[in-house]
Formats: C-alpha cells, structure tokens, sequence
C-alpha cells in the first residue's frame, strides 16, 4: 500500500477516476469479452466518440490504436515514407523517431537543436523531398515544448504532398491544436491521459492513408497486421486485427467522459495554473533552474529544471512526504528533474509539492 | 455486474485470483511507476522468472513481452526469414502466420490441410530452402491439434539451420513442450493465462538470436525497436524497449505464481479431465459432433464442436444460465461452437456447463 504522488513524467498518477471504472470493468467481466463481439464494439465506439469530442478533432481524421508511441514512430515510416522523412530533434525522443527511420532503410534528415532548447520555424529549412517532417510539440526527455503557432507556420514551408507529424505524447489534450494545420498527431495514454500504459493513439488524416494505399498500390510493404489500410478496415467497423488492451480501451472512453464532464477549458486553465505555479518557484529556487531558458518553448506538461542536489536525492528528501518527482532524462539523470503536471494532478497536490520542494532545498 | 461465465476462447474466463491481484495493484500504485524503476525491473523478472519455472524453459531461451501474437508473427518473419518460410496451415490463425510472411515480402510456402484436421509429419515434405517452418500445435480456430510427439518429429525432417516455430497460444501451459526439439514458442495471456489482452509472449533459443544477428550484419533491416537484438538489449536488463503494458505484466507473475503453487501437472490433469467432459459429452449429444475427427489431433484446451442449432441460438438458452460459449471461426460462426477449457475454468464450471447444454440442446 502507498499513498505517494507521482509527479513522474509517464507512468504517472492514474487519472483520479480510474480505480473506480476497474472496479465496474471487473465487475462486469470487461477482461473477458470477445473482441468481435458488440460490446466491445460499443466500447470502441465510445472510446473513440469521446475523444472526438475533447480533442475537436475533424471528421477527415481517422483514431488508431496500437500499443505504443514507439509502434508509432515505426508504422508512420512504413506506411507512408517511401524514400525521405525530415526530422526536427532536440531530445531522446525525437532523436528516436529519426533513428526508426533510418532503421527501416529510409533517408532520414534531420535539424537539431540542443537538448533542452526549442525550434524557431522562420530558421528551418525543410528539405523539398521530405515525405513526413517530424514536429514534436512536447519533447518528453526535455522539457522543450514548441507552441502550437509555430507549428501551423510548417505547411507553407513544405512541398504539398508532405506530410507533418506531431509528437504529443506527453502533452495532449493540452495544446488545442489546429488539426487542419498537420496530418497526424499521436500521443500515449499514460501520460497526460492518466492511465495505465500500453497504448499509442494515432491521429492521422485522410492525407495520410492516402499515400499509404499509394505506396501500397506500387508494391511498398507497409508490414503486415498493422499497415494502415488494415487497421482502418478493422476501425471502421470499431475493432482492432489484434486482440487489443480491451481493458485499456475502456478505462480511455470512461476516463475522457469524465474530462469532458470536467471540460477541456477547465483542465487547460489548470494546467497553465500548475505551469505557472512550479516555473515560479524554480525560478527563485537556489536549487532549480529552469532547463529550458526561452519561456515560450517551456512545456507545461513536463517541467524540467537543472538540479544542483542530485535528483536522487530530491527525491530521498520528497520521499518521507509521499512525493516523488522524475529523474532528468538519459545524461542528465542526476542533474535535471522532471516534474510531471498533467490532468491527474490538481492543482492542489501542485501546490503541496512546490512548497514541499521549497522547504526542503531551497 | 455480471455473474456470467464465459467459456470463449480468449479473451475468457480471468484467472480466479486476477481480481485479487488488480487490487494490490491499485494499492501499491503499480500503473503510476517508472518503466526503468527498480520496482518495475522486479516484476518483470518476477514474471519471467516465474514462467521459466512453470513451463521448464532451458536456459538457452530468452523470454520477450510483446503486444500480441500477431506482433510475434511479424517480428519472427522480420527477424529470422531473410527469404523463405514454410506453413502448415489448416486454419484462420496459422493461415494469417503464413500470408504476414508474404506481406513481408518473404516467399511463403504451406501444407495446408483441411479446416478441423491435424497434421502428420510423415506425410509432409519441408523444403529446404525453408528458413522459418511454421507449426501449429493448437489451431484455435478449429480445435485441430498436434501432438508434442508429432511436433518433436520436425527436426530431423528440416535443414539444420532451419528454425521450428510452434503456435502454442491458446494452450500453453498445457503441452509440455520438449524445448529442444524446436527453437521458439509463443502464446497470448489471454488465453491460458487468464488475463486481460494485451500481451503476447514469445520463448526463443539462441538459434533465432543468432539468425537475426546475422540477417543484421548482413544489412538487412529487422524492423526498429522491437527487432530481436533490441528487444534483447533491454530484456536483459528486465526491461522492455517501449512502456510496456506493465500491469500485464504484474498480473502474469502473479498468476504464474498462483499456477506453480497449484502445480503443472494438476493444471494438466484436470485440463485432460475436462478436456474429457466435454468430448464425452458431445459424443452422445443430438446436436453437436465433434469438429476435429482423428481424436489425437483433438484440442483439449479450444474444443470444437459441430452444431445443427446455430451457435448463437446455444448461447440464448445458455444465457438465462450465466454461461456463454465460443461462436465457430470465420464462415462457421453458427454451424460450429468451440468451448474453451482453460486453466480459469473449474472442472466444476465445465461439469455444470456439460449438464446445462445436455438439459438444453440434448
């Protein structure tokens, strides 16, 4: 039994309501429902409905589910990157996606920035052969985050047929995004989300599965049970190929009806609130400092800060309070923290936590 | 809430003590802790560890957490078959291993037997330019089955760098396997398992490490984060390349503990008392008949039967009862029931089952 607080950048703490939904999940046998049969059917449907909702998401975008950010990365190149993907990278996970690329026998450039520091879209240049550009919106590893304004500049900036792609893994349903500005936006639903992980949702637009059926049509192999034209024929009729994480799928619908009933402007004023909150406090800290120096590419949902007591042991302090924060990323694991500020987290339990900090270094 | 108990094949009955164990889970907070933790190394070495003493895994196999058996397909196509496999198929599920390998891109090749009949391995010719021979010890679509003797019968009939591949998943932990006469074995938690989906795990020898260590340096792409030498990279160090579904793999354990303090061999013998209900039962039965003839060829964990009643007409005289089976596979959704007799269901549970449908259909 543990009563602590995971201000842990993903896995973190479970959305408040998620305990609950297990208990009727157990209750009415959820884990053992076939997966072609209605009610699953239902709960797909409702899953997916939801999200539509809070996100606003257009009617010409297509809702995946595979089992993580990492498939992600993977069948995005496959499915429709035949030759070139151009990636922005200031971070481990950025610098994954680029990796994937070239693992898969693509071209993959790059524009990097250094750890911690963002993008400015006026200073990059997108190669015209570029098929997918890589944007990430929240780098998870270090807290650069990249407005959303600036990310609506890159369609003028590439070729028609490119496709732009947004890492929000840890950051949706923050950034109220403009969908008709990109193709695809994926996250993880054990980030912001606040449930237990193995699942990857991918948000992708017509413009998307056009150029998979294309490289399909010429003979690409886009893999196997999860190229996009397989998914989506399984999607449309609210099933998976797979047996899939049925009992994540359901926690998802009930815990974005309970955000909905919370509402979405709610959570995002709450999530500046929290924001606005830690960066204060690291900002007089004689500990912290800010790891990301330009404030407008400071995310709001993973705070990182440079840490001059090593994070191991701000976390030996936090512990006898049931706190805990992340370590810094990779490098950086003893010299940054990360400091998780997602729906899960009231502002309250923000607040206890930056006094907390406060009273214990400084 | 539900009382009712389903006897699908997968997803099916929990285990009786899942419930339990998702209540520490909530407790202990285990979907809120870091993936590279010390607390999450524990449980997937727990997991494994556990499995290897249930199924007597030689420690020549590694153990690796996937998301499905349709992820296996597609990983052991990428990452052991530079050009060639062979399939015997005499189903929906062994049928889809085979044309995975052709979305691939891989020249696939099959002995393809009727649906609900099993194999000799007398009378199959393996070509030896097969990289990859695909066997299926227990076609959950039809309830055909193959004799571990029979499997064991393979190794001399292959080239010797051929790796023997067994679909075991829906009947592990119940053949007992002699792992040295094959090279890799895979099946889903949702299964025998008694868990919720969203885990596939796949038992692999050195023989399939070195095979994809050499497609590798040959230049050939293995896939990106989930090739075997990724994979492996990690899971040596109890850890997973993603974030992994890491309640799953929690609950795993703990099963697999549950089942070790039962023991294996009660787990067999009653899945071969039950097994032997149900087929009795079906013998003398007005409406079913058994699907798969040769009874050595006879599932006893995915039990096929004939049925004159459709199969959704058994299960609306079933319901009133709180029991639900298995519809058939594919075309024969009504014209066949299958029942599965996992180690989640009681002999109790299939005694009272046999005597309903008895009293119901005859």
């Amino acid at each position: 039994m543990t009563n602590k607080i995971f201000f842990t950048p993903g896995p973190s703490e479970l959305y408040p309501t998620v305990a609950k939904h297990i208990q009727s999940a157990l209750e009415d046998k959820i884990g053992s429902i076939s997966h072609r049969s209605q009610q699953f059917k239902d709960i797909y449907a409702h899953a997916e409905a939801e999200l539509r909702t809070l996100l606003q998401l257009p009617d010409n975008y297509e809702v995946l589910f595979l089992s993580s950010a990492n498939e992600i990365w993977e069948r995005a190149i496959q499915n429709t990157v035949e030759h070139e993907s151009f990636h922005l990278v200031n971070g481990s996970f950025s610098k994954r996606f680029y990796q994937v690329s070239g693992e898969l026998g693509r071209k993959a450039t790059k524009y990097e920035a250094p750890f911690t520091q963002g993008f400015d879209a006026a200073s990059i240049h997108v190669p015209a052969t570029a098929e997918l550009v890589a944007l990430v919106q929240n780098e998870t590893s270090s807290g650069a985050s990249m407005p959303v304004a600036e990310i609506n500049k890159f369609r003028e900036k590439v070729s028609p047929d490119t496709l732009l792609f947004v890492d929000a893994v840890s950051s949706l349903p923050i950034p109220a995004f403009d969908f008709n500005q990109v193709d695809s936006v994926y996250f993880s639903v054990q980030k912001c989300f606040g449930l237990p992980a193995g699942l990857g949702v991918w948000l992708l637009n017509n413009r998307c599965v056009a150029k998979a059926e294309a490289l399909q049509a010429k003979g690409v192999s886009l893999g196997s049970y999860h190229s996009i034209p397989a998914m989506l024929s399984k999607a449309k009729a609210n099933q998976t190929v797979e047996t899939p994480n049925v009992l994540n799928l359901y926690l998802l619908g009930k815990v974005v009806e309970d955000m909905l009933q919370k509402g979405i402007e709610t959570i995002r004023e709450e999530a500046a609130t929290k924001a606005q909150l830690i960066y204060e406090y690291i900002k007089v800290s004689k500990n912290f400092s800010a790891a990301v120096q330009e404030q407008a590419h400071r995310s709001v949902t993973t705070i990182v800060a440079n840490t001059i007591l090593p994070a191991s042991e701000v976390n030996k302090l936090l512990a006898p309070y049931n706190m805990a924060v992340g370590s810094g990323y990779g490098d950086y694991k003893e010299k940054q923290i990360r400091i998780a500020s997602f729906p899960a987290h009231s502002v309250e339990q923000v607040q206890a936590l930056v006094e907390k900090l406060q009273e214990l270094v400084g």
